[in-house]
């Protein structure tokens, strides 16, 4: 079943939608209701969980426990997600307690960091690993995806030996993109680029609206 | 000019690359080195930088001086972009501290959460306001951009507030879409869609590779 990267996304959000105070005890949900949601149309909401093969009731919608299974059954991998962290300033530790707190099912395994006054340190429970020994973990266990919250100067050569042991799946933080062979998917978490991207739309809306 | 959000995108990205060691010290840069490290073509880089007025020399490529300054002019503020935040846990700290140290010419103004042991206290440079303040804070302030890192549940009421207030640039923490009427610009940073979306087509890769 081919599915598109998109509608992975929006399944990951409807669930998150699903399991919110005031969905989560409701028996059943209109696809109308998760469109309002995502801001998207009842049409899409329907294909998205046709692809799924959830069945729709045409007169109350769909019922939450069976679209939570449905879900959790496409997304998650029955045996976990195994992820690393390569990173361990403001940012990684955010990471490792929204990984704790956020309701994921996916699984932080290791914490790693080139500071010598960080390694061997317990940060929100990970002891913090030196990066030099990335190759070893890796050999020993299985990672599905690497989260690189590195600086820009260091992100490119993480992800090159990370790559080379194996990881095909990386989360990269660092604000410049990182180059992989195919085969590895990478998505950008970029905090910095969204910030000056919103900033200077809306001067340039603001300053279209007085011309 | 109309340009669109992908380029802006870029430009904010080139910049970076540009300051970065090893760049930063040259007098000329390729449109295709640039390219390189974007993964993109120097046909898109050439556009993007035309755009901007920006002339290329045929024998060295670009002046990474006019090249910055152009990008300065096209993406700064003169005043300075004025952002708050809200939400002080563990990302809103990260972004408090990003905006400090990541070299953006994005300032900060204002940091608030409804906690009150967070309430009055400093958190790196910044004390922290009740959000029942948020309204006359912006009555008084000039605010071009607001940081939503505050829970899922709670988002939607500040993003309305903010707008009612007269925001209209919002960048979105809270793992949910949050709705906004036009002439409003959101864009999200959804760490755990990302987690969960990279997670996901890794297995299915490789389950299509194994079978």
């Amino acid at each position: 079943m081919a599915v598109s990267d998109n509608t992975v996304e929006r399944l990951s959000i409807y669930r998150r939608l699903l399991r919110m105070q005031g969905v989560s005890d409701r028996e059943y949900v209109y696809s109308h209701e998760l469109a309002e949601m995502v801001s998207g149309t009842a049409a899409q909401v329907r294909r998205d969980l046709m692809e799924l093969g959830v069945p729709g009731h045409s007169k109350h919608g769909y019922r939450t426990d069976e679209l939570l299974t449905a879900i959790g059954a496409f997304l998650d991998d029955p045996d976990g997600t195994h992820a690393i962290l390569i990173g361990l300033g403001d940012l990684g530790r955010a990471v490792l307690r929204f990984a704790k707190t956020g309701g994921m099912l996916i699984r932080i395994v290791a914490a790693f960091d080139n500071d010598a006054m960080k390694i061997g340190r317990v940060v929100h429970g990970y002891r913090c690993q030196p990066v030099a020994e990335l190759e070893s973990f890796l050999r020993a266990n299985r990672v599905d995806v690497a989260i690189i919250a590195a600086p820009s100067s260091a992100a490119q050569g993480i992800c090159d030996r990370l790559v080379a042991s194996g990881v095909r799946g990386i989360v990269n933080f660092a604000p410049i993109p990182i180059r992989v062979p195919d085969g590895v998917r990478v998505e950008r978490i970029d905090i910095a680029t969204v910030l000056e991207k919103v900033a200077c739309l809306v001067r340039r809306a603001s300053g279209e609206r007085g011309a």
